[in-house]
């Protein structure tokens, strides 16, 4: 079915063949986990050249296409085999590494790839039904990994610790995977955006940013909540009241045919008035699904447009180095009535306190 | 000091500069987890180039250069002002998008771009004392996650149960992260090597293979038994005992200046024998380090020799497919007295009974 869509894409754009060589494009347009290369040409069946070390895989699992195997030594034989006489000349790909490309050029000279990863991102940003079902268990997921964390927190504990909570929560509930390496970041490190996990313990009177999400059947999940053990200060207060408005303010406008900098434009304009402009040191969202960062985005230069099926994370933050941060994240799916929360922890001030 | 021999690496290879992009490289060479770009440029104090919304972390960080944050838009401009009038000519680089590629041809029309990612990897598949210290802490905490796995495991129970105690285990003694997506594969899923987890439930009289790492201070260790919950069939002991005896034969021949086809030779010889040549369908290991898999390897075309300092697992497996498989990996450190096994839970058959 997708891939039927596939092909009509490629026809529009005047391609001749496209191959699909990212992971999870491979599985979007299969449903086979086992990577390889999808050979979509004009006028031929679909083959799906699996790995050989994934080839009882693929065949289990692979749907609307031939599955062959190939090896390190025989990948370009075997494009050429799944080729047969068709000789494609406009040849479109998703994701090459330079090597690949040049390999293919010089196996085939007269081809002119041409690198359309936007044929594929054009259809997986807009979520189908049985696709938002599965993200909605997915941010279920995340909520109850948020709760482990929230119940496990305390003075003395070690980030690694939580973080350990969390997964165990999240996987025992039918998680396969994380969605993401956790980040579990107390104190100074929560001025860090992208701080992973360290064995640092947790004090009183400090932030902890606490960002995870679960895979659910290989679609992810993103949320973020920052706690804190004890009483907050007032800086500390203003700091959470502002983040929490920036996303709250921005929710409401995660709609079909909302531009993205728009979006990110009245999360930014809350932080802004605040005093914080230059602590907000990153965009405002970015689109979810079968990978954590995908396709739509919300940012100053977003050039983006929201469409009903988009899935998307509000996430404004203040980070002030040396001193903390507060991020506040969900992930909302855009639907014909508007935005719909996926994850639904609490994040009012007074939830945050442990 | 590893910028320093990079910068070596550089004059030996006859380039003007070298850019780092690949994220663990720009861990490996200067201990930020920011990501960006680090710029080695001869007679030049290097640069990194951090994202702006990690410039905290990577300022805390980094050693060994300066730092300067880039955004989407300006990060050619931070290149050149990075390159100041060095106007380099012979420019390598670990790993660049096409996208990336092209970019820079078109700002620097007169660099001659080219593909160096072995200069880069030539350095980290020699393991100094420090990271093969962190290493084996790596290696023990997914021996804890192993130990947790078996505890747990009984019939009834589902893989994506069994994954969730594996993971708290390494993370609640100091895992940052998992070293990969866990493989608990229990039924016909055994015969997939790369077979991930869902929510199947374990049943009396099948192989379960549990296929699982920590990562500690980012380096990464890879481990896999495969189990059994009551009493093996013939042909079930037969397969385990053949592929044990794989693993243990090519143990004593990672050793330093061996040749990686020799090793999976060794392994391979003893599948063959036993009549199942076919079902042996990877190689026998990879080396494993900030990343999963890494130079060098271990497989019939593999052109590596092991030295001193390579970390390299050791993994022949048997795959039926429809019927089910067995791996058993260790990850091994090659050291001037030999093999040394950095995982070392129980491999037995009576070990592997639960």
């Amino acid at each position: 079915m997708r891939i039927k869509r596939l092909m009509e894409s490629i026809e529009a754009a005047n391609l001749d063949a496209y191959i699909v060589s990212r992971e999870s494009n491979i599985y979007y347009y299969t449903g086979s986990i086992s990577g390889g290369f999808l050979l979509a040409v004009h006028g031929l069946e679909p083959t799906l050249l699996a790995p050989s070390m994934n080839l009882a895989i693929a065949l289990d699992k692979a749907k609307g296409c031939r599955v062959e195997p190939y090896g390190s030594s025989n990948l370009l034989d075997q494009i050429e085999k799944a080729l047969g006489k068709t000789n494609p000349r406009h040849v479109g790909f998703d994701d090459f590494t330079i090597d690949m490309s040049n390999r293919l050029q010089k196996r085939f000279p007269e081809m002119e790839l041409r690198s359309s990863a936007e044929i594929t991102w054009n259809m997986r940003r807009i979520k189908d039904p049985e696709e938002q079902g599965i993200m909605r268990r997915a941010g279920e997921l995340t909520d109850i990994g948020m709760e482990a964390a929230k119940e496990y927190m305390k003075e003395g504990v070690k980030e690694c610790e939580i973080a350990a909570e969390v997964v165990h929560a999240m996987m025992k509930n039918g998680a396969g995977d994380v969605a993401f390496s956790p980040i579990i970041a107390s104190g100074q490190r929560s001025a860090y955006p992208h701080a992973g996990v360290t064995e640092r313990k947790i004090r009183r009177g400090e932030f902890i940013v606490i960002d995870i999400g679960a895979t659910y059947r290989e679609y992810r999940s993103d949320l973020t909540r920052t706690f804190i053990v004890g009483e907050p200060s007032k800086k500390q207060i203003e700091i959470y009241e502002t983040v929490l408005q920036a996303n709250e303010e921005a929710l409401p406008k995660i709609r079909n045919e909302a531009k993205g900098s728009d979006v990110d434009g009245v999360a930014r304009a809350v932080i802004v008035e605040a005093g914080f402009r230059e602590y907000f040191v990153h965009g405002l969202g970015h689109g979810v699904g079968l990978e954590i960062h995908e396709p739509p985005s919300l940012s100053e230069k977003s050039g983006d447009t929201l469409r009903v099926g988009n899935v998307i994370t509000d996430e404004p933050g203040i980070y002030i180095p040396g001193w903390g941060g507060v991020r506040v994240e969900d992930t909302i799916l855009v639907t014909s009535d508007g935005p719909e929360k996926l994850t639904r922890f609490d994040k009012s001030l007074d939830g945050m306190r442990v």
